[in-house]
């Protein structure tokens, strides 16, 4: 049998780009963290035949507007990407009364999936992010970062003004809390596609929602909110349906500037998980790493030289209003 | 037909105390803020003969642990008192799976209430507030706070030393931020038997969980936690199992110590909704305020009273540690 997995369907209507991710199997040996044992095979089997297709049944023709959740969320101490505790009940609060209308037969035992899995947000968190940056894509000039990500091998970023091209440098290690029995010298370097929360502007960035998702990845009530405000350095602007209470409503950091980066010598903060080094034993801590300065580097220097000079110098004041 | 209202029953297993709390109506005009036109007889009429024996059936044998909701919660952004957001929705999603097991015809009909009410915990908290407290009531010497609360016109206090014995003042105006439509001119003082939460050190006591709450009375995110650490001053403890994030997971404030509060002359704050001063409207707004110092010189004053000379004096020492 060929391979299939369900995925859920994200959109962005004011950018016209779609994006697409599976559903969250929890924490620990789970397969996008490199798991691949008999448990984890069966799970993935149960989320394709029992819980996707209750869930598709029970939301379609209903639209969840998951930017609302994550602004919510925000205000309930997630970040969106390692803490999604609040997101999670937001989500189950709308899908749930929906899977009951439903009459699904296998609805309870969907239901306890969902309520059993604090992540189960995470995907949809990191979709939402996607098709939001797609939607800014391909804007000429632009030093907006549309795509952080790592393989565990080697870190990349996309610019919008210079499309499809990686601009690549090694993976960071990071700097986190072990599960037990676990010790930075099992720790694969930094890993996934999650970043994207980050290059969204939450996640790390927005650590200021979160303060106890320190005690996950490490840090302190106050080094959430100085991450946050050194964060505002180097991102354009704040996002105005994304209010951070402890700022006082300041909006999470939105659209991460290449320029800002290079001129404030200041790198992104992602949250992220840790995949142990070697395969099929999954995720083992949590922490905190910085995108590395190489990246940005050289995806400027690609677009200075796409660029007439003057017109570089122009975009570069322009954004600094 | 005799007036009957369902009631949660809530037990303080350690103490051997029980208290009882009827279902929220939500916010606005309910019943307990004086509100009592037909769409609020509906409403009750519907909470007693649908959402009561729905509930009640559906958790029959099973036991939810409230503080372990009220800890996440603080969490989570809530303070339990006027902020419920969080630990409605885990409640939520504790009682939901067992609705949808109990297979109730109107289950998704309750679950659309629950669903719609971010206060649906309240009672629940105060509850939880009053058995805890309820354990500690009642013991000779002591200067622990074991109730406060109004009438609308009185502001009362219990202590533990000193039993069922009620000291009172005027209720206090609340500083607040009112629905549209309302001011101050139409406001009530303070009412209602839900400061049990403050006595108890969660609501104003826990601020600093909920820097969103200043949106809804007033303040700033600063402020709330200034709040949190003002009230650490005249309570005799911190509670091991509601750490409080924003503060490096500091427990929130626990046992109100009226002899701390005379000699600090710092007054235990209460956030609050505000209730219309005439009947009949309802909730018009919410804010905070100071309980008022007269009911703890009254109280210290009558406990003294009790005590020989020597062993005030050595009470007052040993708290001191």
């Amino acid at each position: 049998v060929a391979p299939s997995f369900p995925m859920w369907i994200v959109e962005n209507s004011a950018g016209g780009t779609t994006a697409y991710c599976g559903m969250n199997e929890g924490l620990g040996k789970v397969l996008r963290f490199g798991a691949f044992g008999p448990d984890v095979l069966k799970r993935l089997t149960w989320l394709r035949d029992v819980l996707a297709p209750v869930v598709g049944s029970a939301i379609k023709g209903h639209q969840i507007d998951l930017l609302s959740i994550v602004g919510r969320a925000l205000a309930m101490g997630d970040e969106c990407h390692n803490r999604n505790a609040a997101a999670s009940s937001l989500l189950f609060r709308q899908i749930v009364p929906l899977i009951v209308a439903s009459g699904a037969a296998k609805g309870g035992e969907v239901i306890d999936f969902i309520n059993q899995n604090d992540h189960f947000f995470l995907n949809l968190s990191m979709a939402a992010c996607k098709v939001a940056l797609d939607g800014a894509a391909n804007t000429a000039n632009s030093s907006l970062v549309t795509v952080m990500a790592r393989n565990g091998v080697d870190f990349g970023l996309q610019l919008s003004g210079t499309g499809s091209t990686w601009f690549m440098a090694p993976s960071p290690v990071v700097n986190g809390l072990f599960f037990p029995g676990y010790s930075q010298a099992d720790a694969n370097p930094d890993m996934g596609d999650s970043s994207i929360t980050e290059t969204f502007g939450v996640g790390g960035a927005a650590m200021a929602a979160a303060p106890a998702i320190t005690g996950f990845v490490g840090g302190s009530a106050s080094s959430a909110l100085q991450t946050t405000r050194e964060m505002y350095r180097i991102y354009m602007s704040k996002n105005p349906r994304l209010a951070i209470p402890s700022l006082d409503g300041s909006g999470a950091p939105l659209g991460l500037d290449a320029l800002r980066v290079l001129d404030t010598n200041v790198m992104p903060v992602i949250n992220t998980g840790i995949a142990h080094r070697l395969p099929g034993i999954g995720q083992i801590g949590a922490g905190i790493c910085r995108a590395p300065a190489p990246v940005f580097n050289k995806a400027v220097a690609t677009l200075w030289q796409k660029l007439p000079q003057n017109a570089f110098q122009f975009a570069k004041r322009a954004m600094r209003k």
